[in-house]
């Protein structure tokens, strides 16, 4: 519980002329610099560098420290060979391929499936150890799932140094941010169902997106017709049903996801899980309003306390100033923030709860989660 | 089911300058406009009338062709003295006071719950009979609280002409939105438990919210600090739990809403209901995601069709090009509509459905269902 929520307010601007904005970074000696370059530390390398999350894993990489003794930056050959400072040295963006790995201890891929698929295997056999933030592997029998506050243990005895690649898939988003709040409580007394409904931002769909919601806003201010490029409809002052493909059953791959990585992440292959995945026009954080149905009674005061003392989590939960968490208020910060967290009134005898949680859908729901994945990997 | 859906992204534009944007009129012929103005037609009252329920009053009067003998347009001391035109003829805004109702058979009141409570009797003592918007006497034994879709038999005995007055209440906004679309599943397989997220709009917490909303959205894409009137937090970009007052029980009051008209409506003291109310930068349709549990079995296409026939509900349930319902796709329409009917997968022996539904709150949740109620009296 590191950070300190402000209000949303006082930010002033929500994103700067660039909505692919970066956090603030904390101020840093030379000192500090020189501890992430660190020659016992892992050769990385960032896959997908000029995405959202690409660059964000850079600015994760920066603000936790994390020791490297170098990093390679890859993307596509759309993107390769353009020029990018990085802890005050200079890099060339390198077209992703499969001699990209040769010496690379750790590879953090956020490319889309398609590229983890064709990429991802091969650097495994390199030796890489490749956390992938795409949803290519995460359903794989023997490819740990992992939240690290969560499931730790899904990944153990894969460590770099071993001489040996491995897979190990970062979960959806949503399933982060959902889970951050709810495994607390589910350790506590056994979720047997769960039913959410999201509010999800922009970045889910790329900084192409965020760059649309963005224009078409302008453009629907301005009295003209909104751009629709990324998605097919008007987002700007709209929302609309989660973009992915609806599957045969009528539910969506996003909220699919939701149902199946909950069952792996918590080795529970019997919590029901129902998820309703919808797009809002907010910039970069998710919101998940969740409701929950215990085995074992549960009262809101145990609950609050628990999800005080998770690791990751935050509560913002003040009745009398109607404060609870917002996107705005999390975006560009690390904790998945609860709040709203009340007995369900459609349950009896304390076995329900209803919670509101917002998680940075770049940060914790993609970059962060990355690496302190790769954190482990030490 | 009269209304047809276009894509929303063929409007073009979403509200004009003002964002309290009018729906298109129907072209009207000085004829129609003498069939509205009706000599044996009842003497209408507008209270709240400069408001944006007020305004959508009149243009929903007009669509109908709602007959009347003479029209009343009434506002608070501040908006008196302030001249408007409808169906080409010129009024004054007088100021609400205890004598306005005078000879008035129908009032139409949405000037917000307190002015309900001070000037609703005493209209009723007059033998007026009062349709009210405010939340002030829903609750109220012997007060009926009306869909007409759904319990037009609440308010029975109720009519012009018999010289009495009377109270009706329009139910919540969310309330009316959720139960167009629930009630017809209730009649055939009955809801026990019903777990709703609401997706709000600006309209919501009226006209100045939805400039406010505007605002704020030129202001931060100019980077400047946004102005927070009507809401204590930057709505822009941003989504935050509903601003009614949160109860002891943790429940916002207009949760409590959904949960306490719901069982009104429904004369089933035994419903089970819980709701999570969160405002969304759109302007003026709410959306709801809606989770149902049911006492018999109910399949998703049986509910399908059961939709489809339902009054003032139009079904948008297109998977193959993921075309659901959406705040735009319905804003200034009178139909509710609903989509992503599926069967709940976390609940067995198609004892469950998820569905989503959208309609416009200023018109369904407010001023048509109103004036549908003032039709009934007729």
């Amino acid at each position: 519980m590191a950070a300190t929520f402000t209000q949303p307010h006082a930010h002033g601007r929500l994103f700067s002329t660039s909505p692919v904005a970066k956090p603030t970074r904390k101020l840093r000696s030379p000192f500090t610099v020189r501890m992430s370059l660190q020659e016992n530390g892992p050769s990385v390398a960032v896959v997908g560098v000029t995405g959202a999350v690409g660059q964000e894993f850079l600015s994760v990489l920066t603000d936790r420290d994390f020791p490297y003794r170098s990093i390679k930056m890859l993307a596509s050959k759309r993107s390769a060979g353009k020029q990018m400072t990085f802890e005050g040295r200079n890099y060339t963006v390198e077209e992703l391929t499969a001699d990209s790995f040769d010496g690379v201890d750790i590879a953090l891929f956020s490319a889309g499936g398609s590229i983890s698929k064709q990429f991802g295997p091969a650097a495994v056999e390199k030796g890489t150890i490749v956390v992938d933030n795409s949803s290519a592997f995460r359903m794989v029998d023997g490819v740990p799932l992992v939240i690290p506050e969560v499931n730790p243990q899904a990944m153990q005895g894969i460590k770099v140094g071993m001489g040996k690649g491995a897979l190990i898939a970062n979960p959806n988003c949503s399933t982060i941010i959902c889970l951050m709040a709810a495994t607390p409580l589910h350790q506590r007394a056994k979720v047997l169902r769960m039913v959410v409904s999201t509010y999800q931002a922009a970045s889910g769909a790329g900084a192409a997106a965020m760059e649309e919601l963005e224009l078409q806003t302008r453009e629907v201010l301005e009295g003209k017709p909104p751009t629709c490029n990324i998605f097919s409809q008007q987002y700007a002052f709209n929302l609309f049903s989660h973009n992915a493909p609806v599957q045969p059953n009528g539910y969506n791959e996003e909220e699919m996801k939701l149902v199946k990585e909950t069952r792996k992440i918590w080795s529970d292959l019997d919590v029901k899980v129902t998820a309703t995945c919808i797009r809002v026009p907010v910039m970069r954080a998710h919101a998940e309003s969740v409701n929950l149905q215990f085995e074992k009674p549960l009262d809101e005061d145990t609950a609050r306390e628990i999800l005080k003392n998770a690791p990751g989590v935050v509560v913002i939960d003040d009745r009398a100033s109607n404060h609870f968490p917002t996107p705005l208020e999390v975006s560009n910060k690390d904790d998945v923030a609860v709040g709203r967290i009340r007995q369900d009134l459609s349950q009896e005898g304390n076995h329900g709860l209803d919670i509101f949680v917002c998680g940075d859908q770049i940060r914790k729901g993609a970059a962060l989660n990355a690496i302190q994945i790769a954190e482990m990997l030490l």
